[in-house]
């Protein structure tokens, strides 16, 4: 159970090189830390950005090394994108939910592999330092936050809720939020079913995405553009929980009262 | 243009009394803030909680004066719903998307005449202090957001940006979030089109959704069973949009890539 803290600080942790592959992410939010003369504090959660983690992660996919299906070829005709990247899109992908020619160059609305509903897989292509190259989200992103507060753990002695965090568009709703699409100890959702209200009457249903909430905090101190790719947000009441997913907030379609 | 900021704090504005109709909720803001021997600084924003907007402006409406009509009662059937209850959500929505039987008691899915799709019209049972008693959404929460903000630059000296905020479910993801459904100041979508990348290359389209971020981040101290109802987010960089509207949010069905 969360109780209302009254403040809470968030800055970003300054001087993180270009991540490259094989890097320890870990390693680098922590030096940064201790560059900045600070120190992790008990609660703390970090936010990351999924791109230096899929950076370290070597998930790059180069475009001219894809061949692409009879199907992408197909999707590529409806949208006008670059078949191999469609190509790539279905790889990560489960399912098509919907294919619409928009600018700039199409979307492919897909299932992700790991259960999100999301524009072109998550796939990126900004940043990445090489023309023709793609970025895909992380093989396992709960399994990234933990190797990331297992290595502060490590050298600080405190070991953080570590977020890693995307950008995703919305459905009915302009703009782009950062929402958790990887957790280590932070809980996705807190449940208040069964606390009573001001009055005293049982509440109903009522379940914050909690971590959800701690990603787009973090997105006001990430620039697209500039290197801040790790928000710490302090001060933040919670309970570690060390089955925490962000698969969690996967919602089944059958329980999807919006579709 | 945002630039990216180093660090933000958040803080709730304590002591706001139960509000009731007629209550000036800027008056009670500037009041919290004062008696914490803080002071209202350029730049800051606060955000308040619908609920006690709603109050302020005497959005009840009180279950026993509902007639419900044959369309109402159809959906109560579906639903397990209070027809009258249903009355009311239809009274708010200008279109009907989904309509189901959910526990506790049934979700409609409706276009609410601000443009947002929610369940059950956004309107609220908890916490109104009657039984019986509905509260609705205020009637132009942009109009709320400015008077707050008129209300505190005339006693502070400085006009701070104000964004009323609700809590949503969302499409495919658990977990509800706060978003703004009003705006004073606060440019809802901050627009990055035409900004390099950090290799120089032009980002493509992305719009971070700024004053929802803002929201989200705030709902972060708003405890559902406590009296926070307003938080102030302070270090943000931001230009003033005088015109800025959260019905900008608003995104039309034809555009809408996800339904």
């Amino acid at each position: 159970m969360r109780e209302a803290a009254p403040s809470l600080q968030m800055f970003t942790l300054q001087g993180i090189p270009d991540v490259r592959a094989g890097d320890d992410v870990g390693r680098f939010l922590h030096d940064a830390m201790v560059r900045s003369n600070e120190q992790w504090r008990t609660g703390d959660v970090v936010v990351v950005a999924q791109k230096i983690v899929s950076k370290a992660e070597n998930r790059f996919r180069r475009i001219r090394d894809i061949t692409p299906s009879d199907r992408a070829g197909e999707y590529a005709n409806q949208t006008g994108k670059d078949p191999r990247k469609v190509q790539a899109i279905l790889d990560e992908s489960t399912e098509v939910i919907r294919v619409a020619a928009a600018p700039p160059d199409g979307v492919i609305i897909t299932r992700h592999r790991s259960g999100w509903v999301c524009a072109n897989a998550a796939i990126d292509e900004s940043n990445v330092g090489e023309d023709g190259t793609l970025l895909l989200l992380p093989v396992d992103p709960d399994a990234s936050a933990h190797r990331i507060a297992q290595t502060i753990g490590q050298h600080a002695g405190v070991r953080p809720g570590v977020i890693i965090s995307d950008t995703f568009g919305r459905p009915w709703r302009r703009g782009l939020v950062n929402i958790a699409i990887g957790l280590a100890q932070v809980p996705p959702v807190h449940d208040w079913i069964g606390r009573g209200d001001a009055y005293g009457r049982p509440l109903r249903v009522s379940q914050p995405a909690f971590a959800d909430e701690i990603a787009a905090a973090a997105g006001l101190l990430m620039g697209k553009d500039s290197f801040t790719p790790a928000v710490v947000v302090r001060g933040l009441s919670w309970q570690a929980d060390p089955a925490a997913s962000a698969r969690q907030f996967v919602r089944p379609f059958d329980e999807d009262l919006f579709k």
